[in-house]
């Protein structure tokens, strides 16, 4: 067994989505002034680095990320490579090799290269919409992205992120697949079980079971 | 399979070490207040809920939680059942079916019923320092509990916290194990990987392989 690491680590300037400001670590109690532990407090952003969108993200009124169904969160998936330059289309889908049962589906592209910047890139490859329409169709459960959005930048509306949302889809954004070859996998998406939010960052393990 | 979130939901009622404040969400931008979509922060101790200590929360100089090692995190693990009303000592160890190849040992105690509570207890069951010098010289990766310490309240020193982390052992905790019998498990510990961080949030799961 090998477990994969395949989120990106957090830090003050690390890329964040439209240049949003990035985590932030303050310590009431450090070992290195004289204290007897060290003890930090983090703020960030619900969408900073690995993180999952729930429902109520686009959807008002809609469950948020303390209902995330754990069965979708949880089991096999498939990494997905896409070596195109332009946003992920239905038909591309098609060409790719992603079993018929699957039900998680992450996608590596050439974003990968954007986590060796803490500059944000606008040109990421996202899904097109009738890709997400696809994915939701199929009954896919999880997508998984290797940027900070599943959408192209300042789309309007934002029909992808609705598309998947409504159709019951975790969305997981900003993974880190460099390290990852196309193919079957075991997920685990950890996201923080925050009650009433939209979002929420998720560490999140890939394991191989027959390295 | 069957997986069991053993992590406790972040929320700002929750009952936190010593009334330390809750974790606070705000919201930048909100649906219900007429914007395109809702975005949250989030603030937290990094000690709140479900967590894990890294070396650097006691030692000073040490490794903190961005290089905890993967194979401690994950991998198979034993839920022990403890029935006393005391800290668990080196004794009760042996009196428990720990099984000895065993690397990471999640102990269940009268603990969980706190989690009803939004007060904190001080009243937490807690390894006594010879149970933790006894799980250290076993080569135990990993050790959790169900409150929001390993260590006996306003213990001082801090000899659990430094006998575990000084030999290398995860601590995990703020498990709630109310919903899992003892027995083994697969654990995935999924703390947020906060570069330069003593201590992170951890959404926990166990996975029972075969229900």
């Amino acid at each position: 067994m090998k477990v994969y690491d395949v989120s990106v680590p957090l830090r003050a300037d690390m890329p964040t989505y439209a240049g949003e400001p990035g985590p932030q670590l303050d310590f009431p109690s450090r070992l290195s002034r004289g204290d007897a532990f060290t003890i930090s407090t983090l703020s960030l952003g619900s969408h900073t680095g690995t993180h999952v969108d729930a429902p109520s993200h686009f959807l008002d009124g809609a469950p948020g990320v303390d209902n995330l169904p754990l069965d979708a969160l949880v089991g096999p998936a498939y990494v997905a490579e896409f070596g195109g330059d332009t946003h992920i289309t239905a038909a591309d889908l098609d060409s790719m090799a992603i079993p018929g049962d699957c039900q998680r589906v992450l996608f590596k592209t050439r974003n990968g290269r954007f986590w060796d910047d803490s500059a944000f890139h606008t040109d990421f490859i996202a899904l097109a919409p009738d890709a997400a329409r696809s994915l939701a169709d199929r009954g896919i459960r999880l997508v998984g992205i290797d940027y900070l959005s599943i959408e192209q930048f300042q789309a309007s509306p934002h029909e992808v992120h609705e598309t998947l949302l409504a159709g019951g889809v975790v969305i997981l954004e900003g993974l880190d697949l460099r390290r990852v070859a196309s193919g079957g996998y075991f997920l685990v998406c950890a996201p923080l079980n925050v009650v009433g939010a939209e979002g929420a960052p998720a560490r999140t393990f890939l394991i191989d079971q027959n390295p």
